[in-house]
């Protein structure tokens, strides 16, 4: 016998939650398109190094990597971002900037499982690339509030996390951690909610800061108030441009979003501005969705420099977040008509119904069971059925069958021709 | 500088092409919901044993296999249906028979690669899983057509050649080839368009077969009248039915589509019964869908014995042939509106503005160039704009807009609360 468990640590979709999957994608497809921006795709398969950085990022070394019988070294990918500068790349000259893509990659990484975390999961990205002002990030943040709102999440629900690696690079700059330090003391940073404060500054110590510098560090990252820290730096980019877009996002109607937070840092060594992370208000998750300005991932890929920002919003953590505050949509199974045959010989003309009825959009389903009535009734119940077409004998010797309203519980003959003619 | 071009054998999918690709899968997602079939899926990551199949199957020499960190041996689907099996086999006892389910899985097999076949495709399934009866064959078959239909592909574009393993079967009885030796003599018999007589008569011969056997299969498979056929074979298992399908079929309102082709095999091991090929009437290209009744899969997964027929349909030989005729759907870029600021202090309206149309439906882009007007308008129109809107000062003081018709070229001002209630 066969292992009939998918893969460890990923899943399988049976038609209930292929419906839930296909309402989240919706969502994410309509409020992407509401907002200008285009579809794009690339293979699950990629070159392997498109995902090695210098900096130690995480995701590095949780690549479901291989070689394929040629030879060449592929992984899946765990993420879409690079995927996204390659076409970028590719075909920078006739592409007419700024453009706003978006896509719904799987995404894979070998990790330890924890909740709101598997091995794949699908991942809406959204990217605005060509656009060095902050209202590239006004539009990213309206579209995945956007996101949110659809299902019902509000500013009641979630909150967005922001802050900006410039504002992490002065801290750090103005405690003398050399630059070239900067990405993998941010790696590093990224990870304070997962692991001890001890942990945390042996791991900085081992990059080569000091016991003085580490508490420095911790100092300045227990600021709350951006004013005050426009204050204490020397450096104070990335702090007006903050508040820039706070009050660009007021103007534009989404209050009570946006809230700075030193602590975000996300663990993608290429973010040079703008990090933001959404969670609940109290941060109880996971991040729901995580993001940032990324202004020289496509020259590190080998191109010149492009502005772009972009997120990757999850389908793991925000369905549990919905599932716990019980918002969870209803998506019964549902049918226009379930046709009906009590014999043979009329399997024929049940099929001839069901494509023309099928053909003017209704969905329709045929029962050929040939069960006894009670029994095909209650089956056309259970597949969510608003009608049945019943092909009594009689009836049909008249070119007519019988229709029932499942809901009203009515039932009438209706010559055929008609029948086909009044479908919804 | 990294490699720019995706992995060999597979795509890209820049807006252009999404779009087109979106719009076969609404095809086929649409067809098939309305023919009353779920949506399902599983991971493209699957153990490797799910395809290792005794009788050859050349699948299984295709695979993309490897080890994952913990030792699993992993590949990424070459076909969906023993992804199906394993499902249907995970909850037997719990679903109600006969299910009808469809997916769009992407599929991988390393291969070399010619015209239609690609390392990668997406290939829409429709299975019915628990009908023993030929109805099964006809609903399957009727909605790979209403599929071709919705493409305006019609019966002068298209036939469905269809064969009955168990035809086959009889023959190879006939001609004292031992039923162990069936499945590969089939598999052999499949690469008949693909290689010399001589070749094949040789693999035949390999197998063990005589050059008299070889010679009298030949003979058989020349024949292309069912009543023949059925005069010829001590075992007429397969032919009846096919008839009655094919009754059937004209009863349902779809003649013209069907015929009889012995010369049908199918690559796959696990067929049973009923086996076809859709393609030009000339046959001029790949398949542009290949199925057919495979009522011992389940059990060769470990399970009791559960009928079962299906087809897969893939991405790539349909939109070669839709080319080929020149059927391709237009399918440009369009927007409800782009809304056009001139000053950095309307950005902030813009955006409310773009955000109060876009939840009542809209698509809407804004255009942050700060260019002249001509060339704004010449970026509008290139995005598929059907209407501007510009902030001009003037107007913006009475809280207005100008709104201007880029069909028509006619424009006029309107209060701000009267474009948001009143926008599509």
């Amino acid at each position: 016998m066969i292992d009939l468990q998918p893969v460890k640590g990923t899943r399988d979709f049976f038609p209930d939650e292929m419906r839930l999957r296909n309402w989240l994608f919706d969502v994410w497809r309509r409020v992407s398109v509401q907002a200008g921006f285009e579809e794009y795709d690339t293979c699950v398969l990629e070159h392997e190094e498109l995902y090695i950085r210098k900096a130690g990022d995480e995701i590095s070394k949780q690549l479901y990597s291989f070689e394929d019988k040629g030879g060449r070294r592929l992984s899946l990918r765990p993420e879409m971002t690079p995927s996204l500068a390659r076409l970028v790349l590719q075909y920078k000259k006739s592409l007419s900037f700024p453009i706003k893509w978006f896509s719904m990659p799987q995404c894979f990484r070998y990790e330890r499982m924890t909740k709101g975390r598997r091995r794949e999961h699908f991942q809406w990205n959204a990217d605005i690339i060509g656009q060095p002002e902050m209202v590239a990030e006004a539009e990213i943040l309206m579209l995945l509030i956007s996101a949110c709102e659809s299902m019902g999440l509000t500013a009641k629900d979630i909150r967005v996390f922001i802050n900006d690696r410039r504002i992490l690079n002065s801290i750090l700059s103005q405690i003398s951690v050399p630059q070239e330090m900067h990405s993998a003391v941010l790696v590093i940073m990224d990870k304070r909610d997962k692991i001890s404060t001890e942990a945390l500054s042996k791991l900085l110590q081992d990059l080569g800061m000091s016991t003085i510098q580490v508490e420095q560090l911790n100092e300045y990252l227990s600021k709350s108030d951006l004013n005050e820290l426009k204050k204490d730096l020397n450096d104070t980019h990335g702090i007006e441009e903050l508040q820039n877009l706070m009050d660009l996002m007021v103007t534009a109607g989404y209050s009570n979003y946006l809230q700075f937070d030193i602590s975000i840092v996300r663990g993608l060594s290429y973010y040079t501005g703008a990090v933001f992370e959404v969670n609940s208000p109290e941060k109880q998750h996971r991040a729901i969705c995580g993001g940032g300005r990324y202004d020289s991932l496509l020259s590190a890929c080998g191109g010149e420099t492009v502005p772009a920002v972009g997120f990757g919003f999850g389908d793991v953590v925000v369905l549990d977040v919905l599932k716990e505050l019980q918002r969870f949509p209803e998506l019964p199974r549902t049918l226009d008509y379930t046709i009906i045959p009590f014999a043979a010989e009329q399997v024929g003309i049940a099929l001839k119904i069901a494509a023309e009825l099928r053909s003017q959009g209704s969905t329709v389903d045929c029962n050929f069971s040939m069960k006894k009535i009670k029994k095909t009734m209650q089956q056309a119940n259970e597949s969510g059925a608003k009608n049945t077409i019943l092909l009594f004998p009689d009836e049909l010797a008249e070119d007519k069958v019988v229709i029932r309203d499942m809901q009203l519980h009515e039932q009438k003959p209706i010559k055929i021709t008609d029948l086909i003619s009044s479908a919804e």
